[in-house]
């Protein structure tokens, strides 16, 4: 249908809690095996930046569900 | 917990396309009379721009959810 890209920028209160949730996603986003849309994921002090590109709405939603309920748990677990 | 912002930009074939699939997000973008994170919706040409800012990493995984799929709605329904 149509091309799709973009970015989700998440400023966290500090550099240290950045630090741990990236640290946990970056975990799942190197084990996944298999992607329908690309996605970089990287730190900028306390920003996590995802950018994306997908050629298919569903399979971007997917992905950016995942990655922020990996973020959400990674939250959770470590109770920030 | 964090400050959250970002865009989404789908770039369509061409502006017919775009113009028709925007018109029918919009009605529903102006009619959702309550959410928990804020969205601009613009169109460019052939290319749908959506900006978002959430203090709610949930609230904005739904709202990137509903326009994506309505989105997809209006390609299926305008059979593009």
């Amino acid at each position: 249908m149509s091309r799709i890209k973009g970015s989700i920028e998440l400023d966290f209160p500090n550099e240290e809690i950045a630090k741990i949730v990236y640290g946990s996603v970056l975990f799942e986003h190197k084990t996944v095996p298999y992607r329908r849309s690309r996605l970089d994921f990287s730190l900028n002090g306390s920003t996590i930046i995802m950018r994306f590109t997908a050629e298919d709405n569903s399979a971007l939603r997917g992905t950016i569900n995942s990655y922020l309920r990996w973020i959400k748990v990674a939250l959770d677990v470590a109770e920030l």
